[in-house]
């Protein structure tokens, strides 16, 4: 997707948690935030270059396309960016049933209560045929 | 709000970024999402025993309530957390007509185009005369 998006790194603010930006996705048809996860300039560059969702793994310290594993991966759509330009809201389209590596669709996939935690959605797939043991 | 959530300071991994977790703001109207903030173990319990969302600020390097000047608070109806507890989703009503102190409903009012920034919504109201000049 060349024909993507400015790419703004003077514009964009990665001057806080080491070089990372906060970047939300969201289901584009449906509404739902999916996840969220970090990109610094490259993963950033490599998002608007292919198309598809890239973070900075923090626990892994390296680049990562959503879904290169399970193939759910998350076609960009759109990405727009906050008044302080410290965050970025990405509008996604999934590509399989789940976004979470727990089998769920979005990683949101627990409410707080009282009680405790309390499931707000059905698991999609089983974790384990998909990403293996 | 006493009757809120759950406070799960153990279960939330308040290890990154000095202590703070990214919490998304969504409408829980709308489904819009609104804007990004931080929250700490102190921003989280606020948020919860106030029913108004409370961030860190990280420039101001202190507790806010969203709306404490404007009046633009945000109301929580529920909390999740994600699959690694490392961000939050706050499902929240907005009192007035934006969120961004920049007059806008949603902090993400701009969209990123190769041609550069594009607004993507309408002034909501005038900050210089909500925020004073």
């Amino acid at each position: 997707m060349s024909a993507g998006f400015l790419f703004l790194e003077e514009a964009l603010e990665f001057k806080y948690q080491e070089g990372l930006l906060p970047a939300i996705v969201q289901d584009v048809r449906t509404g739902k935030v999916l996840m969220l996860g970090y990109m610094n300039s490259q993963a950033y560059q490599k998002t608007v270059e292919s198309g598809f969702v890239t973070f900075y793994s923090r626990s892994r310290r390296k680049l990562w396309t959503k879904g290169e594993t399970s193939g759910h991966r998350l076609a960009v759509r759109e990405i727009r960016v906050d008044c302080d330009a410290d965050a970025l809201l990405v509008q996604a389209e999934l590509n399989g049933a789940g976004c979470c590596h727990e089998g769920y669709e979005s990683c949101f996939y627990r409410k707080l209560t009282p009680q405790g935690e309390e499931l707000v959605e059905e698991k999609q797939f089983d974790p384990n045929e998909v990403y293996g043991q």
